[in-house]
C-alpha cells in the first residue's frame, strides 16, 4: 500500500487497546508508557482501570474505556452506570457495544434506545458503538448504523477483537457508506499491520483499534523515511 | 463413569447456559422451552434476557443471570447496578465475573470488595463468583477461593465459557479443597457429556453450567435404564 498517511497521522487516529480481562497492573503500565512514548491519540482501557490510567497519564494521552463489553447484553441501566462511573474515574471517550440479540431479532428500536441512553449519559463525550461485525449479516449491519445514527453516536466500529474475525475492508466501506458525514468509522480487532490500517483507512475508517500500535507506527516511520521496516517492536499480540 | 446421580440429581443442578451474545429472541425461546421441558434447575441468561425469561417461564424454571461477564474488568457500581436491575427484573441467582486482573496483580482486597459490594446487592439471592481458570493459576485459584468467601459468596465456579478451557477435575478439587463447607462448587465451560459431569461431581462440584443439557439428560436417562445413550439431543454446542 502507498503510505497515504503520514506518521502522525496515523499516531493520531489511534486508540490503544489495552483490554485483556488477565492484564495485571504491571502489563497496564507497559501499555500506558508505549502509548506515551508513540505518543498515541488515546489508550482504551478497562472500565476498572480508567481511574488509574488517568492519574498515570496525566493528560499526555486520551483515556477512553468500553462500556457494556464485550458481549453488549447487559441491561441499558448497567450500561448507563458503567458510563457515570467511568466519566467520574476520567474517560472521555466511550466504546460501547451495541445489544447484538436485540439487532440479529430486528428489534431495532430497542438497540437505538440502548445506545440513545449511553449517548444521553456521556454528557457530550465521543460515543463509537461497536457493532461486532463477525457475528452479523450485511442487514445487520446496515440497520446497525442508522440506530448508532439515529442516537446520536459518533462513530461505528467493527469489532471487540474477543469474539474472533475483526475489521474487514468490505465492512468499513459498507459502514462507511451508510452512516452520514456527521458520523465517522473506527476499524478494530485484527488491525495488525500498516499496511492492514491503511487499506482500512482507503475503505473509510478514520480512527483504529489496535494493540499493534507500536509495531505499525515502527513500520510507518521507517517506510517514511525510506527504509526497510524494523522487525523490532513492542507489541501485545491478540 | 458410574451412574452415581439419578437423572433427577442432574436435572437438579443443571444450570443451563443462554449466554451466547449473537443469540436471538427465538434461539433463546427455543432454549427455555428446553430448559422447561427437561425440567432443569435453572436457566443462566444474559442480564437483557431476564425479564422476558422470568416471564416466559412463570416460575416453572427458576432465572439466574450474569454480571459482569464475561470479563469482570468493569466497575464495581457498574456491576451492582447490573445487580438491581437483574432482581428488579425476577432473577433469582446471580453468577458474577471477579476482576481477573485485580487478581493476577495480587490485588485480593479489591478483588474481595468488589464480590462483597454484589453480594450485598444480592439481598440475599445465590451469588456465584466465576473464577475463569484458564486464566490463572494455582496460587490465583488459592486466593479467588479466599476471596470469595471472605466476601459471602455462596458459589465459587470455574468458567464463564467464553475464555477457552473451561472446568477440569483438577481445577474443581482445588477449589473444593479451598473453601468451607458452607461454599459450593460450580463446574462450567467445556461440560460437554454425562461422563465429564460425573467426573466433575466426584472431584467436589454439586453444580454445573452447560449448553449441553439435553444431551447429557438424555445420556442420564439411557444409561439409568440400561440402555446405550441416544444419539438424538437438542442441543446448541459451544
Amino acid at each position: 500500500m502507498p503510505l497515504n498517511l503520514t506518521p502522525d497521522q496515523i499516531r493520531g487516529r489511534i486508540d490503544h487497546a489495552i483490554l485483556k480481562p488477565e492484564f495485571t497492573r504491571s502489563e497496564v503500565d507497559e501499555q500506558l508508557e508505549l502509548a506515551a512514548r508513540y505518543r498515541l491519540l488515546s489508550v482504551c482501557v478497562r472500565p476498572s482501570d480508567v481511574s488509574y490510567a488517568t492519574e498515570r497519564l496525566a493528560g499526555e494521552v486520551m483515556v477512553g474505556t468500553v462500556i457494556g463489553f464485550p458481549h453488549g447484553t447487559t441491561s441499558t441501566v448497567a450500561k448507563v452506570a458503567e458510563v457515570e462511573q467511568a466519566l467520574a474515574d476520567g474517560a472521555s471517550e466511550l466504546d460501547m457495544v451495541l445489544n447484538i440479540g436485540w439487532l440479529r431479532s430486528g428489534l431495532d428500536d430497542l438497540v437505538s434506545a440502548d445506545i440513545a441512553a449511553v449517548v444521553e449519559a456521556s454528557a457530550g463525550r465521543v460515543v463509537k458503538v461497536i457493532f461486532e461485525t463477525s457475528l452479523l449479516n450485511e442487514d445487520d449491519i446496515v440497520r446497525a448504523c442508522r440506530a448508532s445514527e439515529s442516537a446520536g453516536a459518533q462513530f461505528v466500529k467493527t469489532s471487540t477483537g474477543f469474539a474472533g474475525g475483526g475489521a474487514t475492508v468490505e465492512h468499513i466501506a459498507l459502514m462507511r457508506a451508510n452512516v452520514g458525514p456527521a458520523v465517522s468509522v473506527k476499524a478494530s480487532g485484527g488491525v495488525r499491520s500498516l499496511d492492514a490500517l491503511l487499506a482500512l483507512a482507503d475503505a473509510g475508517a478514520s480512527r483504529f483499534g489496535t494493540s499493534a500500535s507500536a509495531a505499525i507506527l515502527d513500520e510507518a516511520e521507517a517506510r517514511a523515511a525510506g527504509a526497510a521496516p524494523s522487525a523490532a517492536s513492542d507489541d501485545n499480540s491478540y
